[in-house]
């Protein structure tokens, strides 16, 4: 694939500044670090410090944008790995004239977008960052929006040295250089001193070099204090786009604050206010006037990235009841292919088992918007926040299980909103033989942990289908849950699925339990349904396929309809699961809930074998109908 | 810190084989793959046919082990971090005599200790593995503990390609060359092909060998199919005893099975019965009828690691009721300290917030037991999964929040059984200003899913000290849920704590209401209280502690005493968390619980504005607990 065009360089909003007006914006973006910190009475002055000139010639000499538009997808595009510094991100953003400097005091109150770590409250940002090692992986996915898109946009990342010790940066630089994302430089601010102690390199200099250079990146070493090394560096950077950069700046934590400067034990603290003050003043002697202060640009208008419009799919779901099995995971990939060609949005992300999950079917039909995320599950969601960030709809496959991985970077995308689509197959003791490390069973109590999270499980192929629709339609982050084995067709072409909806698929007037299932254990249900029928018992079986959100007025009425006897049966572990979702469903309404779940690690075995052994098998509902009906009498 | 003395080659069960018998025990151990993957009609045949020689090799040549004792201290490890070659490892210790070769027949079957993946339900294996990109995290804590014990034992690791692209395993391989586990022998079988394609870097031998260079390793490439080449590199990495040593090794996937070596689409396939039997004869025509069968050593008698020995502390509790307040965190921390002393299996490793979790008092007490594992959380829980496997007491601390980037470790090491043990301090909304990316607020829901895993919250110093000791005596996986805030003193010295039991805190002859809190939102149910006695209204407070297993008797009488009216208050989000727990435990007694907690994404503030705008203030359980109370009658 070939790098997009370059467009001349006539974005920029801030014209390009001179070195020593560099200077004395770094120095104030010191003094407003430190005054914010100060106020907050928290925060890290010194982590903001330490790449007061990378900021600087970054944001008013090298990046092209308009602090007005700042998601604009012409700009390009700077995220802070690094989080904690966020006070000089804000600081940057109101020296460019995004907002009143005045703001910058409103720093980590209660009811101010300046958090202490940045989030997408602030229309500057794409991906919360905080927890360390995440923005790389996050600028790759915007550059590959770029590159998607054919946008000439470059996307800036600056990380901390402590935070590359997080594998998942190396994730991220092992993959960077194979996607052909040119336009992205990372910065490293190597200021040698973590939170506790100095950082494992501290000032290697020439280790983080051959590293970053055994991975693929053109790595350049410079002194991060001075402007005119980095402002050479960056425009090295930039000629070069055959694969992506990075600039190794040497720094020195707490640089130009009095007091602190290189100071081990000075993370995370502000100065005290008559420090603060002294520090400030310092800093204020050494501006040689050249600087600003900048006219305020217009103010931010947030654009949006229409991440709502519905999408629909090349054709119904091909599946006939009662027709042929298929696995919910093919169906997965079925639809997933056919969303493929109606919305040029969708990126599907694999790591190595597009074979098992079937975004195969997606690769060959949209092999330019197919990423390989190989063995690597951190970077692949965090790959994703930047894609969503920038409006694409990006599916992220592996097995359920290895979601865990992942699970900080899930997490980060819920804080920052991006509308993740995560489709976790393989999922509970129903893979079989392949054994407990395959097998996810807490997957439902991590991923419904979140607010604004969405967990479909669908039953059969035609719920999947549907259940992939709702997800690429939905301006939120998604999990579906997709069983392994082949299922029977339930449910017909032009039936109708809603997030928040179950379907009540057994129902007789006389229904004395009502039976929540869900994936594999509704046909153990239905099963169990027709067992007992036989016996003059009658069930009544949902399907809860959305188990977050839940419908609970569903719910509510089938259980007031039973008697208030309710069974819920699940391929998960008994915590954070159906049962428990169920449960809290029915809060308040005195029916009794008898839990069939997981309850021991589970071991290799023939699927049937499993269901059965581990207590949600067809028989295991009888039993706990039979039990609960001699319980509170028929 | 010096290397220990090594010891003579005496303990080699299996005598060193010659070049030529190594060749037929490398067939032999493929004819088993094959055979037994064939009957079980699943696994993973082709990718243990490449690392044949490897473990032909390893096992019959250089490693030193008693297959009747695997686990004994002096015994040579070996870690199959490739975990679904499973088959080739099983056969290997047939092949050492560890048990009959006809066992092999059973793999997979339910009720089979020889699962799809390793565990270590079998005594030759220490973790779980099978979740790609753990071993050598697992392999680094077994050197770790070897090289604290004094014993001269070398630890054996072999990755597969497709796995080196984790994250997790440069965070290993960043950590090791730092811990003087000059012991540690990787080898990287690349056999160039992953699941669903050719692997990152195919053959690109000389980038995996700069890779592992610049982070620190002697990396020696060689041809993996090549008996001789092997020995003389497990010799060379033998005879380097400063840092550790990687074998690249060059292989072909399916190497000698018929039909399948070196193709494409071929991974987790089985050889079908007629072309496994080809494969076999051809195979065993290549045997020079050098190799045995060699006499099956003594059975296995499983040598006990003695985990369950009671600790005590050098000291009691050192907070007085009432007195200054303390963090439970740093309750955590001193009694770590206290702890280190009275037994020499504890060992801490923190990620660069050592001054946060306080585990730096652990680390003034016994330096050389605790370990620095930098911003790199995976690798953390790793390590202690090797240390807990050779018994070691590993206490890993970190941000609650920041355990959400190691889940899979988590979810491995319970499967494995490895009693880690986990600290997570800063959790929920009470850290304040740093913002959502710092408060754990799933924790709850992700940590009480695994079966066996015990969870605490402990909510002042006393309680958090008790829980620290009960976390080091316990034989399983732990969390402790550790606040940030200073919380007042509530519990003497004298007061006694257990798993699996709450206390009841405020209790009157006429409560209405049960509270049941946990950490900071005790002192808000306890602020509750007093509010409410003043109108009269009397609420039965209950400090839940135990979030797993959970008190349910007791739960189950308070509600009743109460008149089935449960408030639950909780600084964690509303899934999985305390609520969830308490309804569990409920369910069936028809008791009503209203449950407070976090419900949307947070942001920055200070703790006390915090808890009370996301409803888990006093303000809010004294609304509930009148709403309640309007609702049921007094």
């Amino acid at each position: 694939m070939t790098a997009p065009t370059r467009r001349p360089r006539k974005l920029a909003a801030a014209a390009a500044r001179t070195v020593a007006e560099l200077y004395d914006i770094a120095n104030q973006l010191r003094i407003d670090s430190v005054e914010a910190t100060t106020a907050a009475a928290s925060g890290h002055p010194t982590s903001c410090a330490s790449m007061a000139e990378i900021m600087a010639v970054l944001f008013f000499r090298i990046m092209r944008f308009n602090p007005s538009t700042p998601h604009a997808p012409e700009n390009d595009v700077f995220v802070l790995s690094k989080g904690h510094a966020a006070p000089i991100l804000y600081a940057a953003w109101a020296e460019a004239g995004a907002f009143p400097r005045e703001r910058l005091l409103t720093l980590r109150q209660f009811g101010s977008d300046l958090e202490g770590h940045p989030t997408p409250r602030l229309p500057f940002v794409d991906v919360a960052t905080g927890s360390l090692g995440q923005g790389l992986s996050a600028a790759i996915g915007i550059a590959f929006d770029a590159r998607l898109a054919g946008i000439d946009r470059r996307t800036f990342v600056v990380l901390g040295d402590g935070e590359s010790a997080e594998g998942s940066v190396w994730e991220a630089a092992e993959l960077a250089p194979r996607l052909s994302v040119g336009s992205l430089c990372a910065t490293i601010d190597v200021n040698r001193l973590g939170q506790s102690q100095p950082t494992m390199l501290e000032w290697e200099m020439d280790v983080y070099r051959r590293r970053w250079e055994a991975f693929g990146w053109q790595a350049l070493v410079v002194d991060g204090h001075d402007v005119a090394a980095l402002i050479d560096a960056y425009d090295k950077a930039a000629r070069t786009t055959d694969r992506p950069a990075v600039i190794l700046a040497r720094t020195v934590k707490g640089k130009g604050l009095l007091g602190v400067e290189g100071k081990e034990n000075e993370h995370g603290k502000p100065l005290p206010p008559t420090e603060a003050k002294q520090a400030v003043a310092a800093l204020r002697e050494k501006l040689h006037g050249a600087h600003g202060p900048w006219e305020p640009v217009r103010p931010i208008t947030r654009v949006s990235s229409a991440k709502t419009r519905q999408l629909t799919t090349a054709s119904a779901p091909p599946y006939a009841i009662g027709g042929k099995p298929v696995a919910p995971r093919k169906a997965f990939g079925d639809a997933l292919a056919a969303l493929a060609g109606s919305d040029e949005r969708l990126v599907a992300i694999d790591g190595d088992v597009e074979n098992s999950t079937y975004t195969e079917f997606f690769q060959k039909a949209a092999p330019q918007r197919f990423i390989e995320g190989y063995i690597a599950e951190q970077n692949m969601v965090g790959i994703a926040m930047g894609l969503a960030a920038r409006g694409r709809v990006p599916f992220v496959a592996t097995f359920g299980a290895f979601f865990s991985r992942a699970y900080d970077f899930v997490r980060m995308a819920c804080i920052g909103h991006n509308a993740i689509k995560l489709a976790g197959t393989h999922v509970g003791v129903s893979i079989g033989q392949d054994g407990p490390s395959q097998m996810a069973l807490e997957d439902l109590a991590t991923m419904c942990a979140p607010p604004d999270m969405t967990v479909l499980y669908p039953a059969d192929a035609t719920s999947a289908w549907r259940a992939t629709e709702l997800a690429a339609s939905h301006p939120g982050p998604f999990y579906l849950r997709l069983s392994r084995p082949e299922a029977p067709i339930l449910y017909g072409a032009d039936e109708r699925f809603e997030i928040g909806r179950c379907k009540v698929v057994r129902q007789h007037g006389d229904d004395r339990v009502v039976v929540v299932a869900a994936g594999v254990t509704l046909f153990e249900a239905i099963s169990a349904h027709d067992t007992l029928a036989r016996d003059g018992i009658h069930v009544r079986v949902i399907d809860l396929f959305s188990v977050r959100p839940v419908d609970r007025d569903a719910l509510v009425e089938a259980a007031r309809a039973c008697g208030g006897r309710v069974v819920t049966v699940e391929d998960h572990y008994a915590h954070g699961g159906i049962g428990d979702t169920v449960l809290a469903s029915l809060s308040g309404t005195r029916a009794v809930v008898h839990k069939l779940a997981v309850r021991e690690i589970p071991r290799s075995g023939k699927p049937a074998e499993l269901l059965d052994h581990y207590g949600i098998s067809a028989r295991s509902i009888i039993e706990a109908v039979r039990t609960m009906m001699g319980e509170r009498g028929q």
